[in-house]
């Protein structure tokens, strides 16, 4: 398979990049990865293409995608409260570059998987308890509505048949190596990551509030699980809930401290931050995933082995 | 009021203008007419100001929106079947002109009434009886599919304060005078129109299928209602289902015979039409609008009146 990935350098793609190329049972023939920052080539790989370049600027993307390129992982985003800060970079990254990503694919293409990531933020205001596969999509913030339009325009590319689009929508990935980000959602992996290396954190949010979340590694699995897929219908709609669990930030410190003992709970600040509260909460609590689950894509079994995975993969190789 | 009406050479923006003009509650100072097409000036009034230009081009805006505009009336859109065919002149008016105007008024005057028309077709594929507020846009147009990006990227404005919107969801209108056009739903009127004129018409559709629609004279009073209503609180949803009526094409024309006769309904051909069929199938039948009506926009009385408007109003100045 000859395969793109966007945002190759975020955590996602990186994650990404290193399981396709250790899964024996897809070949990879080869890996395009695409980001704005500079390459930090870390694995030695003759398969892999490294590539700078500014989604916003559609030149040279004509080279990239061509009638061998089997699929697009279009991960390339700027993140929700930095699109929320700086509206019209987020339009031109997660709105705009998307569209030349599509007319790429659609020109050079059309049976190209593009697998897009979207968000459970696309979802706001007042919602149900649980949210189902027809509940509108009334996002209250700038990313979401980026990715919403995004959704709305793959669909209508996969309709025509322009491209054989899916768009996956994460929930919140917990937890995330590494150091926090302009995300509204980075303090979720952080009042994790942080106190199990000893270092503090801030929780700007109420402990009743509930998240939406799945780990890293299970939304590696389901995104190649949308790689390999049979195509929708052309006609259904483009778009899966992939699954995840629904859990408050004070069940998360509940599970984190039976696994490391009350005292960790120390490492933890509570300072409320109204902007950031105001984002999150307005995300949905829990999402009913079961078209995805009849689509063969998977959930993880409890928090506690989210911790467990994060403490054996994660913080060996930091 | 200084206003700007965009495709204002189309039935709906002649029509808005005849009757803003008209309005004795309303101080109409200027109104600027914005079409591609080359003005017919019917009208000989000092307010008016002509512009042709074509706005998927914003070279110009600049200088017809500004700090003393109180509302722009954004009606210019490639229509239902025309967009299906041509998806890149459909995306460049329906969707970047939109874009375009509202970054003029953001930049220019964020206090505009930005009243967009957007439409039923923003529903489709499997739909509830009824469609409700809170029911998932999953467009089976490209038309909808632009007028639903366009809906959630002016909700955004609004929510940042960057203009003051209101998406207005259209029914299908009917009795349109005139000639039929590029929409899919452009039979609805003709079905009437037509025969009314000795005229022979083609329903493309099953006689069963039911529509929801409104008078002309309806909507363009909501157009107006739209403009003088306060403004919607700032992170509420700003779009807003027009009311209208629900009737199946059968009694649409069992009201026409009852007016006119039986023998009227000779003049009209069944040739089913499977791609107009699919397109105007796919839109709601029934939408809640208790939403709309508390907010004081009103619907017709019944399809007879509709008809007796027609034939009162349109009949005598063609």
């Amino acid at each position: 398979m000859k395969i793109v990935i966007t945002g190759a350098q975020g955590f996602l793609g990186r994650r990404l990049t290193e399981t396709l190329l250790s899964r024996t049972d897809i070949n990879i023939r080869k890996l395009i990865l695409i980001d704005v920052v500079k390459p930090v080539v870390a694995q030695d790989d003759p398969r892999l293409q490294w590539v700078q370049m500014d989604l916003s600027n559609p030149d040279g993307l004509e080279g990239l995608i061509d009638g061998e390129t089997d699929a697009v992982f279009h991960l390339a985003a700027i993140v929700s409260s930095h699109a929320e800060q700086d509206p019209d970079l987020g339009y031109a990254i997660n709105f705009l570059a998307t569209r030349n990503l599509l007319e790429v694919c659609r020109g050079n293409n059309p049976n190209i998987r593009f697998i897009f990531s979207s968000s459970l933020a696309v979802f706001g205001g007042e919602l149900p308890a649980q949210i189902q596969n027809h509940t509108a999509l009334t996002p209250q913030s700038t990313y979401g509505t980026q990715k919403a339009m995004c959704e709305l325009l793959i669909n209508d590319y996969s309709r025509k048949g322009f491209v054989d689009a899916l768009s996956v929508r994460l929930p919140t990935i917990c937890i995330r190596p590494g150091k926090p980000n302009k995300a509204a959602s980075s303090f979720v992996s952080s009042i994790m990551r942080e106190p199990l290396h000893q270092q503090r954190a801030i929780c700007p949010v109420a402990p009743e509030l509930r998240l939406w979340l799945s780990s890293p590694n299970t939304v590696i699995d389901n995104f190649i699980h949308a790689l390999t897929l049979p195509s929708l219908p052309q006609r259904s709609w483009h778009v899966i809930n992939l699954p995840g669990f629904s859990i408050s930030v004070h069940h998360m410190l509940e599970a984190l401290a039976a696994i490391k003992g009350e005292e960790i709970l120390g490492y933890i600040d509570f300072e409320f931050d109204a902007a950031i509260n105001d984002i999150v909460a307005s995300w949905p609590a829990e999402i009913n995933c079961e078209q995805a689950l009849s689509l063969g894509f998977k959930a993880d079994s409890s928090f506690k082995e989210v911790i467990n995975q994060f403490i054996r993969c994660d913080m060996r190789f930091e």
